[in-house]
């Protein structure tokens, strides 16, 4: 099997298993317990915090573990609009991930107002719009890293700059920018930055938001006094423990990531676009994640082609998995201004640092083959 | 080291641990994936919900995988809001987990009226109080199963009529009941019910609510089409798979809660009561389950007979362990109309199938020697 579909899930770390396991055994206190199995996980979950903080350049104490990266962004924006609730005004794109899609659009049906910025062919928003979209009464400011269909990295450091200047808060979904390009929050005036673990090689089911320290933050789940009184809930301890071993991980691969990774995306890519006919990139090539392609194909439907690829043993998608199933074409592709064709025959391969050259290899004999047929077939010829 | 703090947390069963490790492994597929590797994981996930349904005597598709017991807590209650917003009014107890008291104090704050149920010395609530608070915009009663501190059991199906004769949706945390008593769902008009995979021998960081599938739902975490569209945020699979697997072996070993945990529970408790004077057990002794004992202790405090136990390999509580720490006395025993200084000196016990009777043979040794060097200390007689 050769799994290029990175974006929408990683392998679990051998060794993120590793740290993990004894949480999953005898280490199964609860950390908010008092006597020595209870603090053994206490003491866990803080190295874990301090692992992370090494990994984005903050302090432990601004990590608030969560499940999952929707609850991340689920938790900024309801922390702004509750930190302010005579604001009613929000900022984000029309190319973010549904995390904040329906949760803006939800905020939309109770009477906030949402600016949707647009992006351009490349993937890319106006930063004069942005600007210009700032009001006294808004409430955040909510703009992704990096794009999960395309790779597109917004300039985060001039958008912070930008809310900076006019007061506003500012969120960032760094779901899959984080282990894939350095981030360095303590130079950066962001206020909200959210993660998954199952982005960067820890196990699904656990996720982080960074806090600001000088931000108001109110809970999203109410409980307990788990997580600085930030997070009711009892602590996640055995993926807790692995999304931090994740972090120190993915700091020691960051320049992987940015050679190797890079190399093998950039060589799949341009294999494909010199074997199949009728291929284009989607999303500005430079200003992208080192491991993601996304390529629209002509006279193929992305749907048939997976399915196709995954009988050759070859995994990626059309897009975010978290819609996939749905019939609608790629919203993102669509903001760009692609029509519905050009989205129905996109495909993403988002690589990592399992991969391989001998897989690249494998795939550029495979693909162009593969691409080939499903045009027959859908041109009525069939395919032997 | 004898654990009598399963309340608290679990161990991870070791089955458990075996049928969550593929999904560890090799079988890291996104649920949400159309590839193989997608699939199987999907399998797995729908394949845990049976399981769990199983347990509950309900359908698959009631069941909604969430990231622990205070978000389902948390969804059930943003649920029944969100499905009548006119209705302003909440009923709920005073014994209840934070992550009710916490929500219902914060929804206080922005306009709506609880009732706070109060209880008797016995931990029991009035019936007749619970139908003269139920009025025409009363949204939810929200009443738990199973107290976490006393093991006080609330008579559910009789709350559930109430609430269904005055057509009033009606929700459950029955995190401490799940898998300590038999639950059919198929046979009681409950709308929402909470669970915990980490007190039924799975890990932390998964646990369920039930949504009846005639019960208005919304989801609480807005963003894909996960679980029905009914939670975003991809599916932590390898835990439902875990939970799946416990909500299996907890049918199997329900009997035994009942017979063997039971009988441990009974001599621990009669030994104590025996062997130390001045020892009353908190809350009312049959209607409670099987597994636990809350005892207060005169002219001990807690907190400190939980180190000196620790040091003496025991493990066991003061109270819920999310709100260890605080300074404050077990709100269950005030309202149960305690003092503060009974409050103070309490002790639970909880106990698990992984219990032995050896364990409990050791514990009615060591603590009421313990017990009276604490008291000895306490008096101003240095112990030896």
């Amino acid at each position: 099997m050769i799994y290029f579909d990175n974006n929408a899930t990683t392998k679990v770390d051998p060794k993120v298993l590793e740290a993990m396991l004894p949480f999953l055994q005898e280490q199964y206190g609860n950390p908010s317990s008092v006597y020595r199995l209870g603090k053994a996980a206490a003491h866990a979950v803080a190295r874990a915090r301090a692992q992370l903080a090494g990994l984005l350049g903050c302090e432990p104490s601004e990590i608030l573990f969560t499940s999952c990266g929707t609850e991340s962004d689920n938790a900024a924006i309801s922390a702004a609009l509750t930190a302010d609730p005579d604001r009613k005004h929000l900022i984000t794109s029309k190319v973010e991930h549904s995390a904040i899609i329906k949760h803006a659009e939800a905020l939309a049906r109770r009477g906030y107002e949402i600016t949707w910025l647009g992006v351009d062919q490349n993937g890319l928003i106006d930063l004069q719009e942005l600007q210009r979209a700032i009001r006294p009464d808004t409430a955040l400011v909510s703009l992704m890293w990096a794009n999960n269909e395309t790779g597109v990295l917004f300039p985060i450091a001039e958008i912070a700059e930008i809310c900076r200047e006019r007061q506003t808060p500012f969120h960032t979904d760094a779901v899959q920018a984080v282990g894939k390009v350095p981030i360095d929050l303590s130079r950066l005036p962001i206020q909200f930055l959210s993660l998954s673990g199952h982005k960067l090689h820890a196990p699904k089911g656990v996720a982080a938001l960074y806090v600001n320290r000088r931000a108001k933050f109110f809970p999203f789940l109410l409980g307990g006094g788990q997580e600085g009184k930030r997070r009711g809930g009892t602590e996640n301890t055995a993926s807790i423990v692995a999304l931090g071993a994740a972090a120190e991980l993915a700091a020691e691969h960051l320049s992987e990531e940015n050679t190797t990774v890079r190399r093998l995306r950039d060589r799949l890519e341009k294999g494909l676009l010199e074997t199949i006919p009728g291929v284009a990139v989607n999303g500005q090539p430079r200003q992208r994640l080192p491991n993601t392609t996304s390529l629209s194909i002509e006279g193929i439907d992305s749907e048939t082609m997976l399915l196709v690829l995954d009988q050759r043993g070859i995994c990626c998608s059309a897009g975010s998995a978290c819609t996939s199933g749905s019939l609608e074409p790629s919203h993102v592709l669509k903001a760009m201004g692609f029509s519905t064709e050009r989205a129905r025959g996109s495909l993403r391969f988002s690589l990592g640092r399992f991969n391989t050259a001998e897989e690249v290899t494998q795939a550029l004999q495979i693909i162009p083959r593969e691409v080939a047929k499903v045009r027959q077939l859908s041109n009525g010829v069939l395919a032997v």
